[in-house]
């Protein structure tokens, strides 16, 4: 059996994700039993909900185990096969660890078509992430042609794919990001009608009424907070908000207020509708029909960060919950097979 | 035309609403134009949401007008009609002035069958709170056999409705009010399985573990404020807030801030909806079938506090807004007419 790097929860953090609570391991990796397959993972993904899995709140997904590798979806290829789903040299996508060779269910895992599409867009534009913006856009947002739609995290690598699907609808689309650079992205190649700066903008209430004239019809919520409260207030009747993350609350120490005076949700008609899009898994066929279409025809556009090494994945992982990355962030672990 | 003794807004008021906020005066009462009539009020309701209109906050319905006699819905007998929909005699349904002779546009006002049912009964259980409890817990809380439902307020015009309808529905129905008498009320008349005294209860955390050991599955919102917040707390995956009042928060003179955490929304996959009876109206005649039915079976019952004569409106509307009536609050303007 190969030599397995790994990369384990060492510690859970309080408050900011630092260095020490992650270690960096060796160890044999294991043989796969019957049903199990052993993989070479090459791409991992890494995502905002994994710091919520990091501590031990009851989130959606259970908590990391400390002492042993995180875990996030993966692109992966076949070494070993002990199930009858699989054999050697298959490219897989499922949920694997932080490390160089992984062993999972085989009925857990999906076979990708690896000369469809790029490998690193069944991570991103093309998989969960891309899967979550068009569930919450078009299932819970459902903008209309003329609508005002307004996207937190505009550039991320849900957030670009939300404000696209909106223009598709006809919606004009405003959002925020965390830096010039990203919003200039988001206007020029997104094809967003206005982002601003949040890190710059002091008066959340001001740019909201300048960027939203009339108001806010849609709500695609990433981050939570501030921004969140700014956006409730500049929310128009029968407002739809798809409630997808909360980044700025995932490394508080203390809880923070909701937004004030809950009575707005009644005066408005609000709908505000959290949710989690591996409940919403069959519909996935028809979001990739959709959306590969789309992607095909230029109207939806994607970039992604690809960070080259497990080592970097602490490092990669504290950047991302800072803003600090552009668009879908991937870590490469493995080399791509060669077609 | 008789003399018209009316109530009208004589100031906004600041935090808890005050006696100098009405004043009483009396007017001839106008000629009835073309299109109108002129109706002598029989039974006015109060209700809380007229709170929020005393103020020039932007409510869902326009702020009352200073000097005009405040509005509500009111049962009332034509007097003189300039409209071929009405006349003289007839019994109508319609939002009218706190005062004893009101003017209105007929195509606005609807006839009622005193015969049918009690006429206070069009104010209540079968009027705008019977339909609002009936909207909100059957269309958007949706309770199911076995689920655990919350509703606060429980023995007011509108929760007392909305937790008969969801035992109707099988659910474990647990509510909060604010005497020992309204819970006592609460379990043995209304079929709660559990309700605790909010103005005793320290810790709504601890009482809402100990009544709903299961969590909360439908919240049915009148209250908002603390209590509301340690229901947030308390929902269970898939919850559904049926949002339809705040009393808590209309005397407020600064916001208060929502629930800690709003990241609880995904994660539990709660929605969250605002709803306004009025703009549900197409749907009236089926409540009025179904719960007309429910309560010649003795499957929904109610109780209604009248108040005697005008002039005692102001009072018994700031007690409204204390929780100092019992069930329906209505103001016995004039006589009901002999049939």
């Amino acid at each position: 059996m190969p030599q397995n790097n790994r990369i384990v929860l060492a510690s859970r953090p309080q408050g900011d994700v630092k260095p020490e609570n992650f270690r960096r391991d060796s160890v044999a990796s294991a043989a796969p039993g019957d049903g199990q397959v052993l993989v070479r993972v090459i791409y991992l993904s890494l995502d905002p909900y994994m710091r919520p899995r990091m501590t031990e709140m009851n989130s959606y997904t259970p908590p990391f185990e400390l002492n042993q590798p995180l875990t996030g979806g993966a692109v992966a290829e076949v070494i070993e096969s002990k199930s009858d789903r699989f054999r050697a040299g298959d490219i897989v996508m499922g949920m694997f660890g932080w490390e160089q060779y992984s062993i999972a269910d085989a009925r857990l895992l999906r076979k990708i078509d690896a000369k469809a599409a790029p490998l690193i867009a069944n991570l991103g534009v093309l998989g969960m992430p891309g899967y979550t913006a068009y569930h919450g856009m078009l299932r819970i947002g459902q903008p209309k042609p003329g609508e005002t739609v307004f996207v937190s995290a505009a550039t991320g690598a849900v957030g670009a794919v939300a404000g696209q699907l909106a223009k598709i609808k006809g919606a004009r689309v405003v959002g925020c990001a965390g830096s010039d650079a990203k919003c200039e992205f988001a206007v020029k190649e997104l094809g967003y009608d206005a982002c601003f700066n949040h890190t710059k903008e002091r008066d959340y209430d001001a740019v909201l009424k300048k960027l939203c004239p009339k108001g806010i019809d849609v709500n695609f919520e990433n981050v939570g907070g501030p921004i969140f409260h700014a956006v409730f207030k500049a929310m128009n009747n029968f407002g739809r908000m798809a409630m997808c993350g909360a980044i700025s609350e995932y490394q508080d120490t203390t809880p923070r207020p909701g937004p004030d005076k809950m009575f707005t949700i009644i005066q408005r008609r609000l709908e505000i509708k959290g949710f989690i899009v591996s409940d919403h898994m069959q519909s996935m066929g028809e979001f990739v029909r959709d959306v590969g279409g789309w992607i095909k025809e230029g109207k939806i556009r994607y970039r992604e960060t690809v960070v080259e090494g497990l080592d970097n994945a602490p490092k990669a992982f504290m950047g991302l919950l800072k803003g600090e990355n552009f668009g879908k962030l991937v870590v490469k672990i493995g080399d791509e097979p060669k077609l």
